[in-house]
């Protein structure tokens, strides 16, 4: 048996004991399929004396970042999550020659370049297979699965909470803040479910994908993102009437031009679709490339033990490396702006789909007339349409589904239809994939 | 950029000239990916003189196998297909220091044990992401993805013809030798067909992911088989009103008492299950795990272009090895009896699943209670029951859904209620998961 692979823990959180859980239990497949075992031999956290999971092994508890930096450590896992002293510890560890295992996306998402230019310079490697879909292992097929392949697009509920609230919407016709309220209770969204609800969570992990994917880095800020609190009642009931289910969707599709649109939105996808089927708390990745065609991977998104799993399967292949005294197997291409190939990305206005429309209107003539009047002047043609009935005097819902139509065109013609006098509130609008 | 990676292939079929065709087309990604080209130098072809795609380099065919051995190359790329000569040049590629991918379940499931021993002994690496599920990354995510994870059971659609002829059977209510017939004419079905259906291919593919996940090599011929040509229209009709759709599974499952179960053959799943959705030629594994807990994985099972980017992607892996002067950084434990930790095939009479049976009796009073009586007696009890409404004079079906039972009790007690009087013809069954 080699010798062991040493690493020393920054934070024992939920996802730090899973790792330690993990380790422990399965230390003998472990040792069969690395010929090592995996030894912790610090622990990151800020009060050591506070009670803990007996499994995590008290005499390796420290609050001084120091004593797991300068231990005798092969990869230091960072799972303290946030952007400091995350990052400063990260790249601390890189400088003293250690290997960094993180989960931690918005890091990722915010100071990626900085980490990996850190990472190439010490000759040591940054892995990061948690930090997007918790348990499946999207990163590694993306960067190694289709290393031979284009990929064209990819579609992504990369938002357990998102999706829950929306299939709880679906399946039980409860309503938005009912639904959030289950979710906190049960754990699955943060007492200020923001960063869930509004896209921001989705849109870092997009970023990751895109970069992996397409070798641009997007700033998740500049992606177009919209949250789930968007979607009612009634909009999930006349998708159904289309054929479609609203799911919380990551979009990105390369262009002939070399542009790369991505976008983050509760999404119009076929009742037939895969992807309509991942239900609840799961997420799923879709990728449509050149020669494998469809593929779609599919799990628990979050999680302590999923995304444990994925953080040791990093640390055993940090170990297969160091045990033949190697680093920068992958290249870390996304974040690395020479390795672009001259794609830019494709301003959000550009972008083209269908669309869903839904107007309330006062229940008069010619109102039909007028707002497909107004779409026609934008090229934005109608595939098809239903109409509420209403009680006499009430307005009513004039609910559209176009053809593929231009962003740009369709906020400008929304803009002026409110301006109308029979408009009674803005019109709703979400966006359509039929991923063929 | 590093000095290129040089390889042979031996054959140039479907799948061989899918391979040429990505590593021209993708050259630019691939250098990036890689940091350095792929080269074909030679390629063993039966005919060099015969009309190929125009994308083949003529002056690189030759018919002599020692003129790819012999070559300046790194890797050996075998997309020839069955036992011989592919064994014998992947043992002589190995000996002369190559290493070698293929894509050859068949001669895996065979001779995996002697490949892989040969493998160690010159320090070489044999992989073979396209041996299983085509286009999915399924043998790379079992071995690195989920290196961290034990694995409890896969159900894997892991052959596409199947797939195909039960699809098609269930949507467009068409009776297996139609649909057979249509498949062979698309060229999903070879013209014996038996392979396929008969679940032979799906058995040895299954060998492949047993010993990948669980360490222990079963000899396919050894998997309880059966093919889909036992799934009849009444078949399909009465699984629907049961709320079950038929899928063509192999199923593995590790046991606590270490031993480990397979089986290929026609199963009743839930409807609502992901694996129902897999429609078509299309293949998926779902795979159920400790930590991660359900993943399953989507995509085209066979196909040039599939089959050809998880050979090339095999050789971008292989490359980055190379690059590096290592190998054997993923061990073959599945093909090495000492890491099999003590366990064993479980004896299919032992394995245990709920049953679906169908009866045809003639219409008489007493059926139902013999036949229950003898299933009784046999320790296997009844969840649910249809029967069919017949003319009178005419035989009935009597359709079950058992609760779980053993594989040994239900052939004793079919065996037995097949002597009956009032049993006009030998009973269908057919196995139930529930995937939960």
């Amino acid at each position: 048996m080699s010798e062991s692979i040493r690493v020393g823990l920054l934070g024992c959180g939920t996802v730090g004991t899973g790792v330690i859980r993990i380790l422990e239990e399965n230390r003998e497949d472990i040792v069969a399929r690395l010929g090592a075992p995996i030894e912790v031999v610090k622990i990151l956290v800020r009060d050591p004396e506070r009670p803990r999971d007996p499994i995590v092994p008290r005499e390796l508890l420290t609050s001084d970042p120091a004593e797991v930096l300068d231990a005798d450590v092969h990869v230091v896992i960072e799972v303290l999550g946030g952007y400091e002293p995350a990052r400063g510890l990260i790249l601390d560890a890189l400088a003293r020659g250690h290997h960094v295992v993180t989960a931690n996306k918005a890091l990722l998402a915010r100071h990626g370049g900085e980490i990996f230019k850190a990472a190439d310079a010490a000759h040591r490697d940054v892995i990061f297979e948690a930090s997007v879909g918790g348990g499946i292992p999207i990163i590694r097929t993306l960067r190694e699965g289709l290393a031979s392949d284009r990929i064209h697009a990819l579609y992504g509920i990369i938002n357990g909470t998102s999706n829950f609230v929306l299939t709880a919407m679906a399946q039980q016709g409860r309503p938005y803040p009912e639904v959030v309220a289950e979710a906190q209770q049960k754990g699955y969204a943060e007492a200020d479910p923001t960063m869930d609800v509004g896209g921001i969570d989705a849109a870092q992990k997009l970023q990751i994908l895109v970069s992996i994917s397409f070798g641009i880095a997007i700033p998740f800020e500049s992606i177009l993102t919209e949250g789930i609190d968007r979607v009612t009642a009634a909009d999930i009931q006349f998708a159904r009437q289309f054929g479609y289910t609203i799911k919380p969707l990551g979009i990105a599709k390369a262009h002939d031009d070399g542009s790369i649109e991505a976008r983050v939105h509760p999404t119009l996808i076929p009742q037939s679709a895969m992807l309509a089927s991942v239900n609840g708390v799961f997420n799923a990745v879709m990728v449509n490339s050149h020669a494998l065609g469809p593929v779609l991977f599919y799990g628990q998104g979050a999680g302590m033990m999923p995304t444990a799993a994925s953080v040791v399967s990093d640390i055993i292949e940090l170990g297969r490396n160091i045990q033949r005294g190697t680093s920068g197997r992958l290249p870390h291409l996304a974040f690395h702006p020479q390795h672009t190939s001259g794609r830019v990305h494709r301003d959000a206005d550009r972008t083209r789909c269908p669309f869903y429309l839904r107007f309330n209107v006062k229940d008069q003539t010619g109102v039909l007339s007028r707002i497909s009047g107004i779409l026609g002047d934008h090229s934005i043609s109608i595939r098809q349409m239903v109409q509420d009935t209403s009680l006499p005097g009430e307005p009513v819902h004039v609910v559209l589904l176009t053809h593929t139509a231009t962003e740009g065109d369709v906020m400008a013609a929304l803009k002026t239809i409110e301006t109308l006098d029979f408009v009674v509130e803005p019109a709703c609008y979400l966006r359509v994939e039929d991923l063929q």
